[in-house]
């Protein structure tokens, strides 16, 4: 991660400054008008007296934010949502035809018990004609709803509002989440994290479920009660879970997650892609020098008080 | 696999009557007009006097077959060509996808190793702008270029004709191999196995190579010269592979394939989905009704002398 030379070699031209973290005194941000990328042991010299006015994450999500200090201090945000849409989409039909093609089943073999076909094709199917619910109806909810919706896929969604969108056949509002969730083959999770979602998927959500659907977790780690759905998978609430965010990252070694049998997981990296320096290091670019106009960013701007 | 219990009740009440293997006498095919699927052993029983017309197989490739003792005994051959398009594609889709996204690479991983997320992200792309080549541009190489076209990959097919065909956005014939491989991402095969195709990816063809595609194998394992796919593995001309089928199946335990890190492999499945009984169940029932009317076949009639 970092400034691409592009970005550099453009906002040097311009006449800006740039400066490497490692080369601040004590993290003094003195002087220092914007931020690229965050890393969270800088948060108490956001709170001290500085010169900052915006700072650029490198992430669609921003819960991991002190929100409320930047709002006191009129420090504007803006995350890098949209940019993520299509690697998570992509990671989201991976893991599901993971499942679905024997390709998660065949990845536990050994060299001795490799020949299972009966074992791995009774766990088989399409995606022609099953159904996906999808937790969060933004950007990468769309993504989602897009390519899955390409392999035959009816895609719901849920969303604070509710409001239709394309490509989702329908949107309901949390109060739907139960009756859209019963219908579901796949659960899919995308919200961003704020007090509401926070631990959203616990034991009275998976309660409700009766289809043994998949749940796929490509938004953030905490709206999940982890030790809940531990206990729905081994209760059969659940049929598997594909995880790329957990409650406590890194996951640790000792996580009830790695004796279940039916946990495809990857390290926090579903929106990652070999050009996303790039399109981060645009986007600020353009931040930058609309911020040299008049004071505003030119994209992605995040509503403080929502949190995305 | 097996009959439907739809298709028994259907051919049932036309008059048919159903016999299992097991309960013919030595395999004497005298008084059996059809067979549906395929154990290598009946060959015998096959060139022997018997009464057969045809066969209908339960797969789209029918290479295991005696095709010179059908033609000679003029005993018609019917695969399941097309049921398997959408299984195999969306397999060969979700091979690509493993390791697009980092899930192959997660999935070798350990409680220890897990979060080394630079290790995983550095080898991590979208499938947006990259090209793909199939050998095979029948009813499955159509449907495998249409689910990677809905990712932006563009498509290129090799077939012997080299005829034109949506959705790819060429095609050339042998010919042209070199020249398309030169420019894959991926390189799928989902060539019939005919004396023409044997050993057709082998050490010359992998020498060809240059941006280090990954190879896709769910057509037919002696497609392939294993030992020179191994070495192309070690060599570098490949940056990985996913095979479904292989020269020797089951695939032997001390295959030199279990010792590559690069390889992604199931056990023959790509073909597989949940409804797959039923749907050869229905073209069988069809070719019965239909040769009980003219002696011909409704569908899916195999051309001995192409062997597909």
């Amino acid at each position: 991660m970092g400034l691409s030379d592009a970005a550099v070699e453009e906002l040097t031209a311009i006449g800006t400054q740039i400066v490497h973290r490692s080369d601040l005194k004590n993290d003094n941000l003195a002087g220092i008008t914007a931020i690229f990328g965050w890393q969270r042991d800088l948060a108490p010299a956001l709170a001290t007296a500085n010169d900052l006015r915006f700072i650029q994450s490198y992430s669609a999500g921003v819960d991991y934010f002190p929100l409320d200090v930047l709002r006191a201090k009129h420090i504007m945000l803006a995350n890098t949502s949209g940019i993520h849409a299509i690697p998570i989409a992509e990671s989201t039909v991976g893991y599901i035809l993971a499942f679905a093609r024997g390709i998660f089943a065949s990845s536990k073999k050994t060299p001795t018990n490799f020949w299972d076909q009966q074992g791995v094709r009774s766990n088989m199917f399409t995606l022609t004609n099953k159904t996906a619910v999808i937790f969060g109806t933004g950007h990468i909810g769309q993504k989602i709803a897009e390519a899955l919706a390409a392999f035959g896929v009816t895609v719901l969604g849920i969303s604070h509002h509710g409001r239709p969108v394309a490509p989702f056949a329908e949107v309901g509002t949390d109060q739907q989440s139960a009756e859209f969730a019963h219908r579901a083959d796949f659960i899919i999770n995308i919200m961003p994290l704020t007090p509401a979602t926070k631990g959203f998927f616990n034991q009275s959500f998976f309660a409700t479920l009766t289809r043994q659907p998949f749940f796929i977790n490509v938004g953030r780690g905490p709206s999940v009660v982890t030790a809940d759905l531990v206990a729905a998978l081994k209760n059969g609430k659940l049929r598997g879970a594909a995880l790329d965010v957990y409650e406590q990252e890194p996951l640790p070694a000792n996580s009830p997650l790695w004796d279940l049998p039916n946990v495809l997981m990857t390290p926090h990296v579903s929106g990652n892609f070999a050009e996303m320096n790039d399109a981060a290091s645009e986007i600020f670019t353009n931040n930058v020098q609309q911020f040299l106009q008049d004071e505003t960013l030119a994209q992605n701007e995040v509503d403080l008080s929502q949190g995305y």
